[in-house]
């Protein structure tokens, strides 16, 4: 089983990290062609993350981080100068999506690793004499290897979470997912999708039925494209046929991931994810949310604290090239939804598995 | 309020009803745009039942029968020539769509009515002698009149269904809807649109909320317009958004149409229905289906008694003129669900409101 590399850094040669460049799948070209976005250029990163080519929080922190690392390749600068340059790096990719917290978490990563690299060549050439400073692509390739040491953990992490999934579903089992918390969201395996492909690599055999996920179609478009990438059976539905689906006898567990986990269990999610959680329910068929403990907030008691985003019209009227609804009429879009805590049978973790009470088993992940 | 006139005849003059033809809103250019299909020709007729120009049983059997009258109105044949003529008009159209019931039936009525006529033509010749006979003209007239009286009867039966079920609405209540069972479906007033027009006739501010009604978009392209059109205040969602919308306190009552109810009270509808229904339950929103008695089907016990038809791939994959999934990816796409009697509030027809035990009250209506 191979799943798509989202994201990697590339070196010219075996020799060095440095040079290379980034290269990430354009995922607005899914899923009719598997087309890559190679770039050492930071202008062509910023546009990559504006505009959707790659998407999923933890994605766009690594190509973030690369996307420094690229940029500052070239140069040869050291001390404050050096530093100064990863700043500008880095401040100019943190206007690309303003919301996305976890773009400034890598961004700062980034940061830190290039000041500790500069303190640690400053007083390496203490020891040394100045002349003997360790040269200054050093100080890059270590920047590249913290982007590249953000990718792995990422992948770890979801690669944990697979493996606590997995222990959730047997051999021939179907799972229902909703919108796209896949490898195309992270490094690798994705954080809902991640117990299906570590099912499958343990030799269990798992279908899959992806949800569309209107209005922005990330089943359809993303999902299926990686899972049958991957050679996982996957089926696509509308969201509208998944209680149907249930009702079919067709499906044995939901696994869905969260953008924002409260204190109490509840969990936001994609728009949808609730509706499937209220069938699964009537059907008696095990609803799971998994997501990176960083997902939890703890200063968030309830679903009802968290936010929910409203989006533009358009992506429903118009999403798909062409005018779907009457010119004028209103539409009401809510990105997410709250999934309430009653509702979810477990939140799996890269530390472990949550069941109820959540208030209790995920303040043991804190 | 004006509803949009989905099927008429229009007659050339005010003085006779022939010559004349059949106008339908061609529903394949809503919402874009609304034009007419206006014609005399039986081929036209044919084709526009074909390709969804005209949808919905009743209208569809509208359409027939006029198309039917429409054809033979230029000849001047009498008795079996007369006869043989409308059979043939009518066995061409019973082609057009050969799963519609209400297709057939309609054509029946329009056979039955020109082998009155004949009858009647002939008893009257007879008492007259022959050569007094009613003129050819007149029993081409009598087929328009009845295929205005099937639109009629239809409007009739719509605004019943619309009186009952506007007095389970006060002043300022919001429904949600699913798909289009409303005037463009039938003669006027529709099912399940039928009591939000009536209500909005005796002066109660109503608004809708529309499911778009993945995959063919009835909701979006069709509701959201007649909607729009009468000037009710309608807001399109995603099917996956009604259950937060319900969530948010927006919904007072969820109203929907039906295309076979069984003798217990289960109604199948448009896929979707049913997990609108499960988020009402949830959330203690009434849910009401609206349907004619011709609907419910006394032979089928339960609603495991009736087959869901599936539907192609590409409504899914390829909807909106551009591929949204992945070439070769697996589709299930289920037509219909069925929603157990147990989450139905009430069913209203023409004939008053049902309330559970359903076996019992909808046999009262038969």
């Amino acid at each position: 089983m191979t799943v798509p590399r989202t994201i990697e850094w590339v070196a010219e040669s075996e020799a060095a990290l440095i040079p290379g460049h980034v290269r990430l799948i354009d995922q607005t070209r899914l899923p009719i062609a598997l087309e890559y976005v190679d770039t050492d250029d930071i202008n062509v990163v910023w546009n990559a993350i504006k505009i959707l080519q790659v998407r999923g929080a933890p994605a766009i922190g690594i190509a973030a981080a690369m996307g420094v690392a690229a940029a500052v390749q070239h140069s040869t600068t050291e001390g404050e100068a050096f530093l100064a340059e990863v700043d500008a790096a880095a401040d100019y990719l943190a206007t690309s999506r303003p919301t996305a917290v976890n773009l400034f978490w890598a961004l700062d990563r980034m940061r830190r690793a290039a000041r500790e690299a500069v303190r640690n060549a400053s007083s390496e050439a203490s020891q040394l004499g100045t002349q003997n400073a360790p040269p200054a692509h050093k100080l890059r390739t270590i920047l590249v290897e913290e982007a590249m040491l953000i990718r792995d953990e990422d992948a770890d992490m979801c690669r944990a979470i697979g493996k606590h999934g997995a222990s959730l579903i047997a051999d021939g089992n179907t799972v229902l997912t909703h919108c796209n918390a896949g490898g195309l969201a992270t490094a690798e395996f994705g954080t809902a999708l991640a117990p299906i492909y570590t099912a499958t690599e343990q030799g269990k055999r798992i279908a899959v039925f992806a949800d569309e996920t209107r209005p922005l179609l990330q089943g359809s478009r993303l999902t299926a494209w990686e899972l049958q990438q991957a050679g996982v059976d996957v089926t696509v539905i509308c969201d509208n046929m998944a209680a149907q689906v249930m009702k079919e006898g067709r499906i044995d567990a939901v696994m869905v991931g969260s953008d924002r986990i409260a204190a109490n269990g509840d969990a936001a999610n994609k728009i949808g994810t609730y509706s499937v959680a209220l069938a699964a329910k009537a059907h008696n068929i095990p609803f799971y949310v998994l997501a990176p403990t960083s997902t939890i907030d703890f200063d968030c008691p309830t679903g009802n604290d968290i936010p929910i985003e409203e989006r533009a019209a358009e992506e429903v009227t118009e999403g798909f090239g062409k005018r779907t609804a009457p010119e004028g009429v209103k539409v009401y879009s809510p990105a997410f939804d709250v999934t309430p805590a009653e509702l979810i049978t477990a939140i799996i973790c890269e530390k472990g598995i949550a069941r109820p009470d959540y208030a209790e088993s995920l303040a043991a992940f804190s």
